[in-house]
């Protein structure tokens, strides 16, 4: 069956590359070391000419046999492609952001071999602290897919920053950012709490847990800042192994940005109960925070699939890109 | 005049040495890099011997020709080199710990010159999460000889782990740890936020007081995990100079810490009001705490110098050690 659309989900440190059939089945999908923050330098012939630019070569890399195979092929992107130090800067929409009206706005940008890509925009909230997205609001889309009846629920997409979205008919109303994964990993590589941290391949649940309900707990009211010091002083006293600490520290991150976020939920909804959460990501670190959800007191969590590709594909429909197939609506 | 003690400050990066006259004054102080984690590790004779164990090495440069010319002089030292990692383990003292007598509980290690090297013992306090601290005892006995009435007040040691000190009635009772420093160090050497930051000589007050009242703002009630973001997103939205990332992201952090110490302060006092506070320690950080304590509340707020060599000279004292001097009782 003839490809229709190649969707790229290009970001920081990764570039995932979809080759869409018909229905917006994936034909073939390619991961690479390529994000725009590790691009190659190797200058290379493209579409006949010398090319050193690092966004072209990984572009050509990612999928330029598909573009040979198939001329004219639509080409979608979404992530840190279209920030200030990506490929072609596609300005923030605001919030409230119509999902679907995305499509609508996108970037597009003329590679050497005369293929427009077209890049998604990211979102932008301005509060008084502003917060940002590239890449989430596609993932955000995608999910609404095969969950179309999305009503008062809040969508987690845990990772380096983990994102809390609000959607409210179509649009995306609401989102805070956590910097938990990133800071996990800057304090377990660059931190004292490192030196007695023995990694293990197995999760430790208990330990997980462990962590989860001391951020929960009265003496996590002291903050992060404060009971991080703890997975050093239960190691000197015996009660934390090594093997534990790190999926100590895990859980007790992941507790405060929950304790924070269910805090902010209840002053926000007033007596409504806290409301059905959606997890789409990494299918480890869901896990984590669905167990970690349920001892904070959020009682409906379920997992989605990753679904970038799907929010590309609609998106692609929206900006009638799909010349060979009816769009949606 | 002739010395009478020989004191260090031990800790882990970095190690002081003090030859101390009668009246426990200063004559000669060195500093050097030979932290416990940074030992020299170049064999050389000392006392006839082949030398190659690090401590042994660093103490004979730190003080080598002062125990030379001065036959028979006592030698103290507190911090990290009376960890498990140190020289020879002082086993902690449980809070609420008598700080004058911690003298009688030093911890001898013979040097291969056959001098004996005291080594004073950390404080542990066995709360649900525990607290320890080696250095900062001796930093707080130091300045309370300097202020001998010393009562209801809060002792604040900011560092790569702050602590903050309740003494009363010459015993340490309680102290809460905060990684601040060190998470400091961490977020803008290893996460995305260094990757916008400029750093200058120059120290921005307004954008570190900025931070300080984001942190005890209604957005701050989100926790560091989530505000750190805004160091990115108002940088991203032209609010925030790359030069003044790194202050508002310090203020952001110390902010935090005060924030939750004076909510556990109001819930530990109920109606009593905020304790008066001393800082001890590097004068440019003091100067932040005591500006950012100020937009935090606290009315009185004193700085102290170091004053780690009184502390290891009065304990030296307690001891005994001081065979030319008359104790002080």
């Amino acid at each position: 069956m003839q490809a229709q659309l190649i969707a790229l989900d290009w970001g920081t440190t990764s570039l995932r590359a979809y080759l869409l059939g018909p229905a917006g089945q994936v034909q073939q999908m390619r991961s690479l070391a390529c994000g725009i923050m590790q691009l190659p330098s190797t200058a290379r012939q493209i579409a006949d000419q010398l090319c050193v630019d690092g966004f072209e070569l990984a572009f050509d890399e990612a999928c330029g046999d598909w573009l040979d195979a198939n001329p004219g092929i639509p080409v979608i992107a979404c992530g840190m492609v279209g920030s200030a130090q990506g490929w072609c800067e596609a300005p923030y929409r605001d919030t409230p952001a119509s999902l679907a009206a995305l499509g609508t706005a996108l970037q597009v940008v003329q590679s050497v071999r005369g293929v427009q890509v077209h890049i998604v925009p990211g979102v932008i909230q301005r509060s008084t602290l502003p917060n940002v997205m590239r890449g989430e609001e596609t993932q955000v889309l995608g999910v609404m897919q095969s969950h179309p009846h999305l009503n008062d629920c809040l969508i987690g997409l845990p990772g380096s920053h983990s994102k809390w979205v609000q959607v409210q008919d179509g649009c995306l109303m609401h989102f805070d950012t956590f910097m938990t994964g990133e800071l996990y990993a800057a304090v377990c590589e660059h931190t004292i709490l490192g030196r007695t941290q023995q990694h293990s391949e197995q999760f430790d649940g208990l330990a997980f847990e462990r962590g989860v309900r001391v951020a929960l707990s009265p003496d996590g009211q002291l903050g992060p800042l404060s009971t991080l010091f703890s997975a050093r002083t239960l190691g000197l006293t015996g009660q934390l192994t090594p093997v534990q600490q790190p999926d100590y520290v895990s859980g007790l991150l992941i507790g405060h940005e929950l304790s924070s976020l269910g805090r902010a939920l209840r002053q926000r909804r007033g007596d409504q109960p806290l409301p059905a959460i959606i997890l789409i990501g990494n299918s480890q670190l869901c896990e984590r925070y669905q167990r970690a959800l349920q001892v904070c007191g959020f009682a409906d969590v379920s997992l989605a699939g990753q679904a970038t590709e799907q929010g590309l594909w609609h998106l692609a429909q929206a900006a009638g890109l799909l010349h060979h197939t009816q769009p949606e609506g």
